[in-house]
């Protein structure tokens, strides 16, 4: 039997209508540096399905990339970025924020979240705390949508984060790397427009989501930053061929299609979660969305992985945690086949 | 009549050789960062290409990236990098390689090149100043092959340049964005083995040569970097779908299509050069690859403008220098049409 | 009554003993940058002191600086630093280190003090995690001898750190602001022999130890890193009157004056210790150096602070925690007088 | 004979009127970081004498390091500032403006010098670049006062580059590592009302005109830089006994001492500069303060630096030039004595 592969959700190459739009791109001119017109389309889709008409959008690579792209844009020298301890850019960004110059202010994550009330003590206690010129600022929140535990903030979560943003004057940044699968999960109630209105900047990922590569950063209010072109450019993240990422998200925001990847990922996940609690096993964080985390014994693990590709996630204690994630590009048969290995 | 359209090499989509290799792989899964199988093919092709069986290549996505990706990784932090004044790295890269804490000490370029006997009286005055440690140390040469002028270094004056870096142990790093070109062009003597030879890192332009996106890092001695993979993780420039990237090289990298792909450029280049001295044209630089400079004055740019896009270049007293860049992709069509409208 | 000043250790001029030296000089010539006879003499003094006379000794001007200074030039850019979450680089350095571009690696602290366990612990999840590749990697450990908190690392304590240090390849950094009250400390048995023998790198404090400024890095192996005077300069660090930072050291390390302004700030601290005992009063954190932590309500804290100036540390609760100093300035009447006030 | 020194103006301990207040301070308590009382009077007596009664006065260290605080603080990464070829933040900082992540801009020099129209000139090709988004923006204009070359901007000549500054939104900030030797010279024509109101910053530099250490950053508009406190921590540039450095300044602005030494070391110069015309010597630079450069045979050089301590300037051709520099503490004796051996 061929081995089944469910460790993570960009080792396909990309939606089948996002090849075929490339394929039918061969022989044609486009001009550079995301000013060519299918970008253009793209910007406008993304803005009306944001309801962000007079927003900017910008779009880079890579989700690093484009975390630190924003957060070095966004800060002054003298501010930090206030993270779950779990997040992205606290772990596995390989130091890309420190490299920008800006301190991570970790706050302690449940299931890869963070709150209101913590965000509203870590900026109370730097504004109360009579050294604090000596003190990085907290400046910013950052936070994603699904988290890296596949977790959700619901929109009075999200909303309690926002006001409280807004007190202390933080930005709030969300990292949409895999924002389909959060917006097509079951009990999901933040949609794109609540992004718009709730936070300062957000990325819509298109790596994980079933694009070939790319993230559509969303200022849902223009002149947010100026000179965010140069700054990309700065940072490596500005394509030549910028049509090359325009044309995944022109894509992707064509009919719905974004959604639909999405929840594609979602229900199979679904499905997968159901086999594994009727066959006992232990599920670390349960969420509605594409990553599926199950603690096993070494050598359960092992034997699992000789059939089935999942992710490394962490030892804990003498088991191992893996991840199983499904995708835009999942299959009912996949999902039968892994379901009966379990 | 339509436009046409000279302005730049990355205008194109891709090579039909890569568009229908994409087409190839719907549906198919590769594991990531790099690992996969294609990106392992590539580097096996490119390694066996430059004659450096032992050595190290890695993808990366664009070539301000890359150039700073590099830079950043083989220079400590009191270390500087030698360029001309007009190369990528001193003028268009928005500030890229000091973003990254590292000065470009420039020398004065003639037609885009440095030469050995400046890279020595450089290197030779910072080593005799006796204030020297309150300096820059210069620590890596970098130079474009073509310049930035379409220019090419023949192998007489990189070996002289070589022999000079390691009097002074400087690095040479060697910049290729539009490396096809140079390999293809008439009278050039330097081939992918000269540079593993005589430099310690040069890349190979994908982006400009025919790739959707691209380049190619290659370490002609392995070790040469510790951690580079971490490096380019922390730039921004790790793709996840790494073997996007690598399915370039690997189809650039088949039957010799690289060097086919630059002889186009190089070729419909000379028509138009020839076309252009008859008709009395000024050019800026003369050069046998695929970028061409014109002094027009501002009406007759603004005039020829309508018809054929061109890229701007610089103003130069009343005038101003248009840039003709064929590519790959060039056809005699177009390039008749052009001349006919010259 | 005039108001009793028990805020910090930073804020007496300098010692008698430093102030007549430096009297002494008036009308002297010296040569710049730290090549003066001075400094070559304190340099050598202070090599003897910690028996490393083949060392390396550099004189810099304040704390902070000193440790972003050294953790620049020994990390390389995907490098990080482990320290106590308490630890001065990881809270009071207004974001220092990551401006360098480095993450500080926190462990939680107790009492100020990480142990080799923590450390061990910590550098064994990220080399076994199978993607460390994308993470900070863990190069140097940070400890401050006295800490933030006062307490004392004991020499098996110290052994074992060095030990786990060698193990996992990091390099060992003891931050000496404070040291003299370390070194002079009841139950101290670390000796400046110990710290060369054990660490990579440790600076021995001068300004809050009786010196107008300067702080001394020792390196005890010589070579340990290149061209570390160019990095001085370029953080900004490199006194042109280096002899003035020099004088101080001199001056400190003849005839036993170091130890023996620490014993003072540490006699002091001990006899308030005994009358806050005596008195009921809650201290935080118990130690045998300069600092004394106590927890007291607002109320209280706003009545003590009219008479006597301490120092701000952290709200606690509905409580808050302020910091009495004393120093090598402290003189029994301010002490006694400090006592019958509480 | 005891040799001479004229190696630099920075070799003397500092003037006796400093020498005798920091005495007079033995026993005395501050509040720490530039809080105190004496520091709050140089700072009157400063924004007093510079006719600038709202803005803010801070004290640095150092040359080095107050060029690097204020251009990071004022300049958005991707800005960079505009100097000369031959100005202290292009040569002698070891990188520590890179090191910040800006780009020098340079000029070409004329004896130390930029002038309005080359400023005006760079400013406009970047604008009027049609590529320009990708280029690094000139955001401030970096002069120094005297120059290296120890020549003076005019008042005209300063006006015309803050009118050039202010047409292209360009920050004018002005080095004053040497102000006092301007201040004084024969012709100088800008005081530092003058410089108050023509930049919008600028730095009066204690090292080198009498000071043990400090520079005063002077900042003519209150509110320029948000948070510059936090800065000048995180670049390690603050000193927790801040008294020390505004005890220099409170000293130097009392009573004209600050121009009196200046005159001083100008003076010292004029008669060093006549003898040298009589004798036929050939001076590269002309100018009116405390810096002459001399052009010399190696054999000259190496004999007269038998007797008398020179600075290496630069080698030039088979000749060196070197620097004799006067200070606020040079003698008549000494003078005669120099004189007589040229």
């Amino acid at each position: 039997m061929e081995k089944l592969y469910f460790a993570s959700d960009y080792m396909e190459t990309a939606a089948p209508e996002i090849m075929e739009a490339l394929a039918g791109l061969a022989g044609k001119k486009f001009t550079g540096y995301g000013s060519d017109v299918i970008s253009e389309s793209a910007r406008r889709k993304i803005l009306a399905a944001a309801g962000a008409l007079e927003g900017e959008v910008y779009f880079l690579v890579g989700g690093t990339q484009t975390n630190a792209t924003v957060i070095d844009t966004m800060l002054r020298p003298y501010e930090g970025v206030i993270a779950a301890s779990t997040g992205h850019v606290s772990v596995h960004e390989a130091g890309a924020i420190e490299c920008g110059g800006h301190k991570v202010l970790t706050l302690p994550a449940k299931d890869g979240k963070i709150g209101a009330a913590d965000i509203d003590g870590l900026a109370g206690t730097y504004w109360n705390d009579e050294n604090h010129e000596h003190m990085v600022m907290p400046a910013m929140v950052y936070i994603s949508q699904p988290t890296e535990y596949g977790t959700l903030y619901s929109l009075k979560e999200l909303e309690e984060i926002s006001a409280v943003c807004r007190k202390w004057k933080l930005a709030l940044y969300v990292d949409g790397a895999r924002l389909a699968y959060a917006l097509s999960a079951k009990g999901n109630d933040v949609t794109l427009k609540d992004l718009s209105r709730l936070t300062d900047v957000f990325y819509i990922g298109g790596t994980k989501c079933g694009a070939l590569l790319g993230e559509a950063v969303v200022f849902p209010k223009k002149g947010t930053v100026p000179h965010f072109f140069t700054m990309v450019k700065q940072h490596g993240a500005l394509l030549a061929k910028g049509w090359a990422a325009g044309l995944q998200f022109d894509t992707l925001f064509t009919g719905g299609l974004y959604e639909k990847l999405g929840k594609n990922g979602d229900e199979t996940a679904d499905s997968i979660r159901q086999a594994l609690d009727e066959k006992g096993y232990v599920q670390d964080v349960r969420n509605s969305t594409n990553q599926i985390f199950i603690t096993l014994t070494h050598e359960k693990a092992r034997a699992l992985s000789e059939k089935v590709e999942m992710g490394f996630w962490e030892n804990k204690g003498d088991n191992v945690v893996m991840r199983i994630a499904t995708s835009w590009a999942s299959t009912e048969e996949e999902t039968e086949k892994l379901i009966a290995l379990l």
